[in-house]
């Protein structure tokens, strides 16, 4: 008998017959003997709609106030899925974030679990209940409610399934969505993409970094932290989908497990500034300032004079121009250049690690089509080239074919390797 | 400075535009330097979807999951509440049942109030805000989300109310409804319907027992214990209600403050029955199994023969009857009659306790009008008439002349007296 964490997201959850469909995927978890903890999101756009509402009464909401209104979506979920579970005949029990023992510190509309604490679902299982527990809050240890922000539902799937200990009882933490899996790429952009069967926490992690919105990074960390296993599944249909773990000796055979592309980026360089101490932190913290997330960067310096270049959403440009010239001014000389209408291309695998010409076979692959590199940026388990916007999707598929990916789907990647 | 509890029925929260005038009508007593806490109920008919939806998951949901779903009702709205009154300036915070310090026992969908503690409030208070507070709801000892089913908003206030002393603060809790306060009738049924400025606890019981749809007898005796002030007001209107307060010497001068209608009443009378011991308890055993509210009984005896009759809502004459007729089996004689068409015309006063002459007054009333009386029922503050549904209106009306009143209205109940 193991324990299974099962997570719904919205879409899931959209609508009663949806609801019993998921009440049946629970029975069967349950008729096979294993032990189950139910994780749910608020109703398809239920979130949507209270945040409207919020919006026809105060133009400032708090945030503390708006967790107590997001907070109620979930609610209304759980309690619908407890009694289609029970309508089944399978007893539950649905539990607020605070009820099922999820502790968060104070900030609202992004807390993070600070805590926990298993007795309520422990109770539940003993007397043979599923408990139902909302998605995306919890209680901070000064009783208020809270919510945790984008991919919270995740967050709370894994957190519990870690204190549940499910690897240790040979259960996991399966997530339901609206796709069947991880793939080797978006399967929208390249229909060659192929589902993945396994994954590692960091190359998932990459993904999720790169654009690929199967799992948020945030929940991903966690399950890495505390070895959850995370199975990625259909919620409507019965297949296999993607396991992410830990990385185990095979893996390292295969190079790269998947390519992701960021489009719409913007491109700003700060040319021929003096390499000052501190030029830098003066430069990103203008930027962070106004509210702007960073791609990546990149620096080059001959002698004591440096360019910075750093890529941004395309509709963040407006907003970073005007904070890196006023840094400009400061620093005195130097000049600004903007260019719009890039592309971020990227291939992830553990396996890079320990495989020589990962890199070369990109290059050579996008130089053989004639597609020009504008930018190359590398970590431990990923090569990321900016490229022209017009020549994205096909680099994006160029790179697929350049590493196998194509092959490598639904086999194991001890298997995959072989090809 | 006095604390006054202000409750908002779902009427009044209805959408975006009432919580603003409900916001500024919090903000004006808190301008005028005083304390607020506000309760308020489930937006407009949110209850009603909420219940139509559990409904297409199961056909019988359990009662803790749907207080768990009626819940978020009322969560919306103190959110949404909280975030009007800060938009105006006003510091507020929307605290679930739980979170007010509300206790209730574990009887889901009907839960009684066990304990409040005022620690939150206080410390709200303290800081200078108002606490926004989910009506209708509270927390078991082990922690469960209950409901205390109808009427549980009034209750929550009348609650909170008295655990704050506001009597002994100067305050009171006002209960803002969609009519402006508690007339001598129903003023749809008869035009000269008067305001009161004042009824007592006892009287405003009666008469919410006897039809009077203002206010839940159980909030009522929830303040006649406590000795809360209530007052009823119109959500929408600026003008003064009617005070729900204890008896004073001045109250005794008028015999009658209120007459009420119940239209719809059928009459099951068991004639010539033995009058053995536990014959009436096994009567009235079957009716209630059969979950009929029984409304008046009345026994009349000649020797060891007796008749017993009592009224129910008509709708429930059909299970009535079968469950009488069970009972006249197993007693082995008399007979069964069932009357349709009646309605039950009551006036009430705790002056009838100190004034002879109000039931002569009232049945001569009703003689002179030619309107037969079918039964006559009395209380220490009420009398009851049996009549023809086709004089029902009528007979309202006669009643509500013979005491004055139309004359009453909107004065001190002293100086009514004087008329």
């Amino acid at each position: 008998m193991a324990i299974f964490v099962q997570k719904f997201g919205g879409t899931s959850v959209g609508n009663p017959e949806r609801i019993a469909r998921c009440a049946m995927r629970v029975k069967q978890r349950v008729d096979e003997g294993h032990k189950v903890v139910v994780v749910v999101s608020a109703m398809g756009h239920t979130t949507d709609e209270l945040i409207a509402l919020a919006g026809k009464v105060s133009t400032t909401p708090s945030r503390r106030e708006l967790d107590m209104l997001m907070a109620t979506g979930e609610q209304v979920s759980v309690a619908l899925v407890a009694m289609a579970l029970e309508s089944l005949g399978v007893p539950a029990t649905s539990l607020t974030g605070g009820q099922a023992g999820i502790t968060t510190d104070g900030a609202f509309g992004r807390a993070r679990v600070t805590k926990v604490s298993r007795e309520r679902l422990d109770r539940e299982l003993t007397l043979g209940r599923v408990p139902v527990v909302c998605g995306f809050q919890g209680l901070s240890r000064d009783g208020e409610l809270t919510t945790l922000g984008r991919g919270g539902s995740d967050t709370t799937a894994v957190a519990l399934a870690a204190a549940l200990q499910v690897a240790e009882h040979g259960g996991a933490c399966e997530i339901f969505t609206d796709v069947d899996g991880v793939y080797t790429a978006d399967p929208r952009l390249v229909p060659t993409a192929a589902k993945l069967a396994r994954i590692s926490y960091e190359e998932m992690l990459e993904l999720a970094l790169l654009g690929a919105q199967v799992m948020h990074p945030r929940s991903v960390l966690f399950g890495e932290r505390y070895g959850v296993p995370i199975h990625v599944r259909h919620s409507q249909r019965p297949d296999e989908g993607t396991l992410i773990c830990r990385e185990t000796p095979d893996m390292e055979d295969v190079m790269v497990v998947g390519a992701a592309l960021k489009p719409d980026l913007g491109r700003v360089s700060l040319r021929r500034i003096p390499n000052n101490p501190g030029v830098q932190g003066m430069l990103f913290e203008a930027v962070a300032n106004a509210g702007i997330m960073v791609d990546d960067i990149v620096q080059t310096e001959f002698g004591e004079i440096a360019s910075i270049s750093f890529t941004v959403d395309h509709g963040d440009l407006a907003d970073v121009k005007i904070a890196a010239s006023q840094v400009l001014d400061k620093v005195g000389t130097g000049e600004l250049a903007v260019e719009i209408g890039l592309a971020k291309v990227s291939v992830v695998g553990t396996g890079m690690k320990s495989h020589v010409g990962v890199a070369s076979r990109m290059f050579t692959a996008l130089g053989a089509a004639k597609i020009p590199i504008h930018n190359i940026t590398t970590s431990e388990i990923k090569i990321s080239c900016i490229v022209g916007r017009e020549h994205a999707q096909r680099a994006l598929a160029i790179a697929h074919e350049a590493f196998g990916l194509d092959k490598i789907g639904s086999k194991s990647q001890a298997e995959a390797t072989a090809v």
